[in-house]
């Protein structure tokens, strides 16, 4: 079966092509087991809304396919489909951000799946908007009649018991609105624990880990048994770590202070909170940490500062979930900044060796570019909580998902 | 110098009369160097604003002194100096909850310190205006001409860095509206801390504390080498711990979405947060964890999921600060719940076997009962981070503070 994977961004669009051989093949080919897929192409476009760029990657060699206007997500599908010269695609796979208390697993998407991926919109708006103008336009690219699953990022949070996914607030709120902890990034945590376990050939089973996601959105998960029991975004993707633009973790009494003393509506400070804050509000000009240490390099004090505040955020979060999970059997780097920075991940390590989590200097900067699925070790040998890399693949594990979702479907159909 | 000390809630009052001996006295009796004061009374008025009770300790001896109609903190202050018998009255210690970015010690008050801590009660306001009240009260009862003193209890946190103290918010916010980490009873923490050091004839140069103050209110503190360097409370006393009625740490995103689909204003999210939120939010019925526990051990649900949170949350903290200080020398825990409920504080400690924290069930069931200012171990002998249970003594404190600040104004003076 051939499985597209769109995984879509405010103003990106990843995808993935992937080939699963039928049981007959497999039978052929004396596999039995788990389903392995054939990465046929994948490839990334940036910066839909203007003009965009669309890179891919098949058999292993790297082409830039180009330049070209592309003014939305439908635009962008129309491209990728175009330049995969119109493959053969038994079904197509999404990423949704959020999917609010209805979604706690992998579903096929119809009608009233939609409606309500559009209700929980206002929870996650970057996100949610961009996915649902790509399941349209994959509908109309693709086929209405090519069936469409949606792997959403809350579901891995699923397993976060009461205890930690319960707010401490009048209880009509979780009851009406509900509001709790959903938790975001799911995909990418349990792909980054993926890598780890097959990286050592290493059951999840009996192991607890402490994912650290840190991108343009940053979050932590601590996972016991290959499920997360707690993570540091909550009912929005606005708690937690300092973000690119996101204020992270803040006293939620400010938001009224705020309105009473500095003539701001809630829409207001929220956008500002969402946009403005972060390690832009920090820097007070870059939302990107690649910009921020070359500032800092150049003895700019606020990047100094901006660095300083993201580092020590990331490590309260790693020994909060030291203490959820009884002590951890590694941390897990991975997104943007924990794959390609060593310098942010030897920051956030300082004076964790009471934990026994300490970095080997040598291996933490060389570990910068690793193929994706991969993971690898920049703690020295005899450290207790080792450190690692790891270079997540959502597109395959979404991938998986789609197949495990249909093969239940048809299961159930029988 | 006798110094009578004002501990003003919002609905209560606490006092301690307490004599200094001058320098030449303490040389007749052969003592130097630290100040010990004599306490002669101390006490505590509840319930002000109905029928309030009296209670006083004099030479060890409790006096139920009876219950009158207290209507405002004036009456409340002018009852203990009747009470008190007139006494002789050198200077008045009042604690100020919080003294915003202006007052970073003790200071004498004048009117302009009135003012300014008439213009930060918006961020503490059921606290400081009965501190102005109390403080207006005193001036009239106790004479102007006596020398009155504010100890803030933000004073404490003074010595929190700043990549702890920052918000990752627009940086105009934090200029021009002074939104930065506080952190609130300093006072409680610092005595905790004293406690300890006190009873264990150690220096708390080289030490590395966790103080958790349990009461209506809540928080947690990492303090190093008798310094606080983080702490759970923030711009506001809202944030951080389960409290009473506070939410604690909350997703910001809440208010921004309720505001959106509750037809709520800011006001009354931010009331609902402080007033209906916290354990009342999350056992439905009770803020007093004393009803709680018993709600829970005839089987409520959600009494049991209320001290799941509260617990759980202190927890985190514990491993939080743990990465703050590089590991820990003691965890001690203080204020009503703190001291008084063995049940809470085994269930915050359950499961920190691995950074060396447990609990002996017998001197944690003991611990109930201490005299102020002391402290007792709960844990067993061979622990690396030993518990302790620590009786703060606010007022104690407090007039330590006042005597400190009346000499070095004596010194400037000179």
């Amino acid at each position: 079966m051939n499985i597209l994977v769109l995984n879509s961004g405010s103003s990106s669009l990843k995808f993935l092509l992937v080939r699963y051989p039928s049981s007959e093949e497999r039978a052929d080919e004396g596999q039995s087991g788990v389903e392995r897929g054939i990465p046929l192409v994948r490839g990334t476009i940036e910066r839909i809304g203007g003009p965009a760029t669309l890179a891919m990657v098949a058999d292993g060699i790297h082409k830039p396919v180009g330049q070209r206007e592309v003014l939305d997500h439908r635009s962008a599908v129309e491209w990728i489909v175009e330049s995969l010269g119109s493959p053969l695609v038994e079904a197509v796979g999404h990423r949704v951000v959020h999917g609010g208390a209805w979604f706690r697993d992998t579903v096929v998407i119809d009608q009233t799946v939609l409606e309500k991926i559009a209700l929980v919109t206002d929870l996650a708006p970057l996100h949610n908007r961009a996915c649902l103008a790509t399941i349209e336009a994959a509908r109309t690219v693709v086929g209405a009649q090519i069936p469409m699953v949606a792997v959403f990022d809350t579901a891995f949070h699923r397993t976060i018991p009461d205890h930690a996914a319960t707010y401490a607030i009048p209880e009509e709120w979780s009851m009406k609105y509900g509001v709790r902890r959903y938790g975001f990034h799911g995909i990418a945590h349990a792909s980054s624990a993926a890598a780890y376990a097959g990286t050592l050939g290493r059951s999840l089973k009996g192991t607890r880990l402490i994912t650290v996601h840190l991108g343009s959105g940053c979050s932590a998960t601590a996972i016991r048994d290959g499920c997360s029991i707690d993570t540091s975004m909550g009912f929005t993707p606005m708690e937690g770590l300092v973000m690119g633009t996101r204020a992270g973790d803040c006293d939620t009494g400010l938001v009224g202070y705020l309105a009473r003393h500095a003539e701001l509506t809630v829409e207001q400070i929220d956008r500002l909170l969402n946009e403005r804050s972060g390690l832009l509000g920090l820097s007070g000009r870059w939302s990107d940490m690649r910009e921020i240490v070359r500032a800092r390099e150049q003895g700019d004090q606020r990047a100094e500062l901006a660095i300083a505040v993201f580092c020590y955020r990331v490590r309260k979060y790693l020994g909060a979930y030291l203490a959820v999970l009884g002590g951890a059997d590694a941390v897990l780097f991975s997104g943007g900044i924990g794959e390609r920075s060593p310098l942010i991940r030897a920051r956030i390590c300082e004076g964790m060796d009471w934990c026994g989590l300490r970095l080997d200097e040598q291996k933490n900067s060389a570990a910068v570019t690793l193929p994706a699925g991969s993971a690898v070790c920049i703690s020295p040998n005899d450290t207790t909580v080792p450190a690692y890399v790891t270079a997540v693949d959502e597109e395959t594990w979404i991938a998986r998902e789609v197949l495990r979702c249909l093969q239940r479907k048809e299961r159930e159909a029988q």
